[in-house]
């Protein structure tokens, strides 16, 4: 039985919460998007971007917000939810394959012989486990992968190739962190020395903690603390190219989009939203449930379920207002000068 | 006979098409800057910033597209050309060093024996290639480079270390791709699911198509689509740490510079031109033959050939003006509180 | 004798130029963060966002700029330095542990016989260095590092996993390179042929010179010049995904923080300080001693010692004044619009 096992419209539907229109025994295999979805696949539609390839889909079925929103088609399956991506992204956990591989160490990895790494992890050629670290149950260690020492990283974890895990970092249960990724690295800190001159390094003795249900992406640099601890909190999702600073603190269940960047010490709350290549200065606090524009340079503390954009980050409401603004300052300026002539004249005359 | 025989200015000229002013029959062996060139070398000059460096460069011969604009030398030859950096380009193609590894499969790489590789590429040693993959003829595959499960990667490539490509992804000939660049990571797409609660992954069952002639930087990252396909158009060249989305589609011929990136299902099209950290909110179109100005921020959609600057971006001229208008904003401010107070005396006298 | 043995605290003191408040014979063998020191550990306090750890800390003494306005505390030793976030630093690198590893080439290192590997070195496993690349004394190269054809690394380096060093590039001594960084990528120069058409790649055939006592940030990434060399000066610190393009020079003492991106040919003084997410535009020269603004884009010279911030850049004093006003854009416009209509109305009754 693999998972590719084709079960009736009516079950999925019964997992997500949703009601049949149409066919409910129908066999369905798989999940993919209207464009590509075939007679035995799921679809959804929840975005009226997508009107035309609702038109055309081929999907044996489709999960729908509001039946009455999307019109009929004749000999089409709906299946009516609250929420169609999330019904879809339960559907599709159901039905994705899981990796063909055998537990155990392939030959060509380099494993310390005083690393625990459990008898039913995959470490595949390539990658290092260094001495005293621990790798959990049914992780998947890809080539290139780099823990170091006394590192831990739970069960069920993805780490994909070429990620760095530094000496004694913390990583929680069901992380995905993906390719180039780096956690632990030290962080940016430097005193300056009169007298030789030089930046001295400060000792970067900390490290990071990841908790559980974490996904860090591609490229991304969490840097360990001076002292103490880095921390991604529990079922935080984090882009590619994103920058954590040494001592930030994100909460749980946060949004970090990519190219984002996190100065050292800053306190992201839970629950937050930052959008892409959003700049946070170090020290401050992002309260929970904020939400920090796209290119937000955030310079102060952001109250809880703030939201805020442009840099410096203002409330986003009034951004939006000046921003629209903007595009008729030069005009304003010369508007600005003529009156004043006007009422130059104005008072001459009034004399 | 290796690319550093020399050959006669004459034919050179011929190459590219231009004109020799002076000894054609100068024996060059190579290319290099001005400040570098040696007498058997040629250099080019496109840009009076290098003047300096033009008055004395030991240059066998210099490319030049008005020899009027560049003076006379004594005992100096020149090349006059349409295009000086385009025919250095061409020149320097031709006497560049072929790499002298012969063919073959390093010891120490790890070979799946389903993958497919080509007689005539080179595989080094700690290079991974899994199941089904496919890597073609003359292509290069680095050390700690990865490619996942039945990807493909096409004839004449280079692909430097480090550099993951996932499963399915696909690759075609005489592509570049730089040190630790990731293609096929997981596209960052999660629905929020309040009953748990938890961001559930949507998973990321696409794949990235990279066509022919394409460069991609270090540190690059493109993410697999959804479903489907997110596509990097033909002869398109991408710089370092650069962010291509999910679903994104990038058209033929475009440039984009460092640290851009461009969210999830955008749409860009051919000959574009994205300066360095520049923003590209999803979902968006960006005409062909656009030009986005450095660090902008692009919210909507950008016509064929138009120029945009300005976060949120503005036509460019625009932005210049009001731009340069904006250290005057404090100023402006305190000016039309004056001008309030003159006009409400102004009122008030005559009434 | 290894290095967490105990010294006595007026040691330390002597060391860093101090002077002890309390009891000098006290045995301190290491040193931590306020909330993380131990009674026989060292702290320091420089900054009064943490006057609460200082209230509450175990520490066996603790490193201040003045007694006094940290009040007392019964029992407290103190250290009265000049710096005390210097001071900690010095006294940490006294007592940092060394790597235990002894040195060699492990098992698994992929070393060409004619490249030249210190005997002190130490070469970890899926570690790649080239033919005629050289690895000076006590540097230490971690799984995944790759160091290409003649590329050379000096003394008492460290160079984390999964870093490139492409092709005759050269790295100073005491240089420190987190992990994924790539140093001697080519590029990004390309001439288009409108014949083809193409964008003609401009072959990258310079390299990248580090020098001494220089530390570069995780998946930072520096590019090789076209001719010629990039130049990153000696002591110069940079964060982490950093992008330094082609035939950049960065002078020596210089600190550049985390996505910042500096584009070709731009020349970066001494003592310079670039914060997050700054972008340089090509070809221009940032004066010695200069500061850049976090987010800021400069598009023209700074002289030595200037301050600026914004997008373009301007003067640091004028762009606070002017983003201060921003968000009175909008209302400014109407009020302006309102002048207006007054002026006119007064203008009429005048005539």
């Amino acid at each position: 039985l693999n998972n590719r096992s084709a079960r009736p419209l009516s079950e999925l539907a019964l997992l997500v919460g949703g009601e049949v229109v149409g066919d409910g025994s129908r066999l369905i295999s798989g999940v993919n998007g209207l464009a590509e979805a075939s007679p035995n696949e799921v679809s959804f539609y929840a975005n009226s971007r997508y009107r035309k390839g609702l038109e055309v889909t081929r999907a044996g079925a489709v999960l729908v917000e509001s039946e009455a929103s999307v019109g009929r088609r004749d000999g089409m399956n709906w299946v009516r939810v609250k929420n169609a991506r999330l019904a879809f992204a339960k559907i599709a956990k159901l039905f994705s394959p899981k990796p063909a591989l055998g537990p155990g160490i392939r030959p060509g990895a380099t494993i310390d012989p005083r690393a625990g790494v459990d008898p039913e992890a995959v470490v595949m050629s390539g990658a290092t486990v260094q001495r005293g670290a621990k790798v959990g149950a049914r992780t998947y260690l890809f080539p290139g992968v780099f823990l170091g020492e006394e590192a831990v990283v739970g069960a069920d974890c993805v780490v994909y190739p070429n990620v760095t895990i530094r000496e004694r970092c913390l990583v929680g249960s069901r992380v995905i962190i993906h390719s180039s990724c780096v956690i632990g690295s030290d962080g940016f800190g430097f005193a300056f020395d009169p007298e030789v001159p030089e930046h001295c390094k400060v000792p970067q003795m900390g490290i990071v903690r990841v908790e559980d249900d974490v996904e860090i992406g591609a490229c991304t640099c969490v840097d360990r603390a001076t002292t103490g601890e880095t921390v991604i909190g529990r079922g935080t999702k984090i882009d590619n190219l994103v920058q954590v600073a040494h001592n930030v603190k994100i909460g749980p269940m946060t949004l970090i989009c990519g190219q984002a960047g996190i100065s050292g010490s800053a306190e992201i709350g839970s629950g937050v939203l930052l959008a892409g290549q959003v700049g946070v200065v170090g020290h401050i606090r992002i309260g929970d449930l904020a939400r920090v524009g796209a290119q937000a340079g955030v310079a102060h503390d952001v109250e809880d379920g703030a939201t805020v954009s442009g840099s410096p980050a203002i409330e986003h409401r009034q951004w939006l207002k000046n921003s629209a603004a903007f595009p008729q300052l030069a005009t304003l300026l010369r508007e600005v000068r003529q009156l004043r002539k006007e009422v130059e004249r104005l008072k001459r005359q009034q004399r």
